[in-house]
């Protein structure tokens, strides 16, 4: 197997989406028992990441870190004509994830209990976000 | 070959684990000449990085810049039944990597003179992390 | 297709150095319709980033982020052997990527419109940064 796909993932804004179960379901739709499964997004203001999908608090908590770490401040920026939330957008995007590679085993992707795969939107407006997959297997 | 295993990584707390050599081991049990191999842990409290494996100080510093950059303050986070350095250790984990690939040429990793692949421990009591490895050649 | 390849890069001191065109022609010159193209760094003081490539201040801001981020200040730091810039250079490394995998779909690399591969360089000094490629497919 060797064969890409893609999800549209509609975002309302700052905040992490779980995209777990469309991945699965497109993984099931191409079945194999070992392998790699690619996730990439094809944006540089919204990113991809791997986090805890028991307590919906941690998503919350992750990207209110952000916000605090990323000022919107457009004094601090040269890039500022798409708005306050752009470059700051562009940096989040930076210190978190494009890309995942998730390995299969036994026909399903190796998660851990607790691992959800997020699309983490870093614009305050919504968005309808590209991830192209891949599979190898 | 396409082909998956797991190793078991005990931690002693906050801190970097270097897993190079675990690693090597198995591509050494599943030679290939060229390939991809894919390193991925299955936790949201603990990640992977890629670090200078030559001065110990090193990892030392880099974890120290962690505790400043996330701090362990419950006020600042709604997930806090797990303990303070919960949070802060999904936050960590963002930041850093849950999965790498890395090329095999010449039947090594092509790992650069000083680069080494840890275990990036978040929690401050003992774990112990699951790491699942994946091979393509 | 299972290859290996490799690219040297030449950086000026600190900042991004667009690598896109570069693994573009090397695809170029090993064909695939679909595949995997992976890009991995050789280095823990430079590493990999997807940014966008319309406004070059993008890059700037997010140099100059990375500055305010993580300081040069030796008191901080006990790995100081190697001037100010080092260890926040390794630190940089490990907020950003040392590896990238990019899906090929219709004979290209699937990068967004907006989407370029940038070499990050965190020392002051100029480099020459080894680049190893590996396709599937």
């Amino acid at each position: 197997m060797n064969k890409s796909g893609a999800l549209q993932v509609q975002t309302r804004g700052k905040g992490l989406y779980d995209i777990t179960g469309q991945v699965a379901r497109w993984l099931a739709e191409n079945p194999i028992e070992t392998g790699l499964l690619t996730v990439f997004i094809q944006h540089t203001s919204a990113s991809l990441t791997i986090q805890e999908n028991a307590d919906p608090d941690v998503v919350f908590d992750l990207n209110a870190f952000f916000n605090r770490l990323v000022p919107e401040d457009n004094r601090l920026y040269r890039h500022t004509a798409e708005g306050a939330d752009d470059m700051p957008s562009h940096i989040r995007a930076a210190l978190t994830l494009t890309q995942l590679s998730i390995p299969v085993t036994d026909g399903r992707m190796a998660l851990g209990t607790w691992q959800g795969i997020y699309v983490f939107e870093h614009r305050a407006a919504p968005h309808r976000r590209r991830v192209v997959l891949h599979l190898f297997g």
